[in-house]
């Protein structure tokens, strides 16, 4: 059977300090829907980390926060600026326009994920028509999804202009982590006025959960009942909101990603094929063709083309340097 | 701090079985979103449970499984049948209509939380016209929302016109597992003509789960991406999918259950109020007042007053009869 | 072939006002999509007459316009408070749950189709939570469902206790001319602080259009890229507008109302049922059974048995007199 | 003021054939919600036309129609496949996704409006994954938004595969009448094996009217509480119906597309600026820069710029030959 190692950084299963956590969170008889003392403790805990007044709610599937995130920022006859590799325009089967019926997504290029700021100006320079979808949200990712890391001063430099003509700001930080762990500072979302962060557990190591941090309370009119009409509010709260009290109080969240992104340039650092983006998180993509490809997978390792025709190479919490060599001499081989 | 024990069966935490099979699927790197060995077993094993060759799934929330199992069966502009006091009608925050461009239902009155018969034939005898949404769907809850027990026949009399008149049948099974333990055979959800049933992890004793299986394949097309579009399917599936090998190769989905059963016909004989439902499943329902609630709140135990207007007090996998007793105790003292 | 002079008020064509406004407006070639002069003075018209500054557009269906008017008051998550006899709640194939993704309608009783406001109170006083859909809206209707006229008033002791609570507030005036012709102050509309409000064309005697008039401009972000998207905007928008021209220029909306609220009483007069409702426009409700009822279709008159079993009779623009006395006499002879 | 003669085909009022037949749907009462003999016959009309025992209703927009068409032929969760200049991708404001909860779109390239096979068969080739919308429904346009028409054998080689791989087939027909006139034989819609087609009558020269047919019964169950639902059903259904009357019992809808692509070919004959597609409808693109096109304006003509940068004229039923020579003088005196 193929080795799934580094095929995404969602393959592997939950750092220790996650189930620990869900070990704790275990006892006793609380009330549900997000009311109880460990979802209570968790939510502090991500505003901490964010250093902001939010309201904090968990789901347990990225998509379903992202999207849930965007029906609160757009109303269903407008639009999303995003990237035209970023995850809710390829990899999310349609969701924003599900939970929202049927918001658009308007697509912008730019090098190694990072959305380009002349597309950006471009699309805020078009007139507002009745035929067309405006943009009403400008939803950014950090780390991109070709494992780039934005500074703050490159998020600024989008979110500015994109607050200025009045829309609201999405962040997707599935890998935020990853990103904070690269030097990305936790405190500059709200500094960069993002609305609705998501925060990614689940590919920083969790069993199912995201944090959705929304930083305009005035999205937040009647939010569980939202979320419960959305079908993405669960009686026992606790059991998603507890990986989190893992994750933070520990500092695992940021160390364990400080640990993948090492895997990422250990493993750049053995390979042969040419970087097709900069190594600055936990993913390595790089350019290989078919063949080599396929000598790879019939070597015994999966790992997926991505959407730009690179190859990627994802490192999670719990790879170790012993895979990563042993890919090294793997990849050294079909080279 | 108010005691929430019996305040519904959704307040406490998994059962061992459930915690030790997590534990036990977090090894490794598995491919995601259902991909993978753990996710197959349990389905295998649900698929076994129901002597059926269904298409199963996993969602974290009861509502999403309800919600969604109803749009693959009804139009936008059609409607579900179910009783007027179902989970669906009255605990879900109108999530079928947002799962389904507003599908609309059709509340039904019936003892103890199942439908009349004769309801049920006045509805069907209606005419179609173009102003009203005409049902499509029959929605059926065992154990009933009152903790009653349908039997195979009382559920054949309901299903059967239902059927007849060409609409899809749905089992809301949140607490199937009390059902079966009070002697419900699960074999006879396919010999009902169930399209699609939802399976309850949760109030069984899981952490956030439940099955849902789809017996008309048909139904099932591009199931994944459909799930993927609701914000329904998440990467590390094995989480969702861990707790029903603890539940069922052991037995213990129908085991404690019976516990719970077992539970709440102990506090029914200890009771002091006049039982507003027979005690069918886990569920003891009182004729209680408002001045009595009070002080029995007072007294520290926290129970919700119901759709009906008695007074609620359930049963769990983890219920004791120390603390059935303890309960008693306090219901005498206030009575 | 049965008659269907009474059947309904949307059963006629369009008053010569209305066709002789359309064969003016059909001259020329006009930029589409509302942007034309007829447009622009149709709904300068519905401002004056309203004498309020709102946004007006106009949609073929009432359906349509109302649903489309809730969607901008209430989240999906949130619910509309009606009369359990409304437009909206029985006569609408649930359109304002596709419109708006699943909101919710609370129907409330009350006599004559006017909202009782005890049953208002008790809904607003009902506390917010997770699995209900909480109100959002107060929908009101003038004339009602049944003929009746609320005063200003009467919906002022409705309205107020909504805004109060954070309500908005919607006017489904498919026969708000007749409310009008029967008293009812058009300047009242802004008066009570109604949010959008549907002027009725069809049922008043145009060909198929309706006016919104949407008070709190706010609701009006790209209020017509949020039609074209519903569906609800046409490139030759001046055919829907028009027939308001031939309505409000002339006085006929009014006058013609005033004319068919005459028939109705001329009705009432001659009729040997009794009647169900007090009669205050256009309708005239009386109890009648089947028998009746069946030998009245026998006679050739169709028309139908209402929402709470009444048998209702409408008259229109275009009833004469000629047709209530033949009617009566018709009545006469089966009572 | 500007004219705005050739900026559409929409811009210009009614052919008097549709007025007329308006004016004769007027007298009497008739059933509402086109239960009425005019709709009966209309239906009946279009039915003949299209040599067909289809469904057929009446919309007010064409927007709407295709929406809503593609609603019944494609799950939310799934995706049409579609030109990428196509009316439902660039001017309808994101319809198709409300319609229908978020079905996506997947646009492909291909010259003057016309899908390149070569893209299609790359989409059919694609694997279905659950994080993307896979196609469902393959979306024609004839005549293409830029004035090209297809033959019956190039849509049969679009249609072969698609229905081969499973696509449903949907037809915009916003200009079919002007591809009928040009030589595309009716009855090859269902040749096609289409499943559901909009026949335009807006562009043809009605009032708003489109008039959609199901050829797959199967699509249409309980349809007109599905038109009601989505708010496209009117109580005075004959104004929407009596046009196709005043249109197909004449010939008009043919003969005067005939016309319009006449004046077409007129104007392109006096064009002073390059043609940058094939004039075979009802339009005329050319190349012309920004100065050009300001210049025009100035002199007082209003077209518009079109989706691939070049200039678009478009000829109706209206278009009379003295304005053909007068804006060829004004081309020839700004080129």
């Amino acid at each position: 059977m193929a080795r799934y190692d580094f095929a995404s950084d969602n393959v592997v299963g939950a750092m220790p300090e996650v189930m620990a956590a869900l070990a704790d969170a275990n006892a006793g008889a609380v009330t549900g829907y997000g009311g109880d003392p460990v979802t209570a403790r968790a939510a502090d805990l991500v505003r901490q980390a964010l250093d902001a007044d939010c309201e904090v709610r968990f789901t347990a599937s990225g998509t379903a926060a992202n999207a849930f995130a965007l029906a609160t920022l757009a109303h269903p006859h407008e639009a999303v600026i995003c990237h035209e590799h970023s995850h809710i325009a390829t990899d999310e089967a349609g969701a924003p326009g599900f939970f929202s019926a049927g918001v658009g997504l308007i697509p912008l290029a730019g090098a190694a994920g990072r959305i380009d700021p002349r597309a950006l100006a471009a699309v805020l320079a078009q007139p507002d028509v009745s035929y067309r979808q405006a943009p009403a949200v400008l939803s950014l990712t950090n780390a991109t999804e070709f494992g780039a890391v934005y500074t703050e001063a490159e998020l600024a430099s989008l979110a500015g202009p994109a607050t200025a003509a009045g829309l609201g700001l999405h962040l997707d930080g599935a890998r935020l982590s990853n990103a904070v762990a690269a030097g990305f500072p936790l405190a500059a979302v709200k500094r960069l006025g993002i609305d609705v962060a998501v925060l990614g557990g689940t590919k920083a190591g969790s069993t199912p959960s995201e944090a959705v941090a929304f930083f305009d309370k005035g999205l937040a009119r009647r939010l569980d009942a939202r979320l419960k009409h959305a079908g993405q509010l669960v009686s026992k709260a606790r059991f998603l909101a507890a990986p989190w009290i893992g994750m933070l109080e520990t500092g695992a969240w940021t160390a364990r990603a400080a640990h993948a992104n090492a895997m990422a340039r250990r493993l750049a650092g053995l390979m042969p094929f040419p970087l097709a983006h900069p190594v600055e998180a936990n993913g390595v993509f790089v350019t290989m063709d078919d063949a080599a490809l396929e000598r790879l997978r019939v070597a015994g390792w999966f790992v997926y083309r991505f959407l730009d025709g690179s190859a990627r190479f994802m490192c999670s919490w719990a790879t170790t340097a012993e895979q990563v060599d042993e890919l090294g001499a793997a990849l050294k081989a079909i080279a």
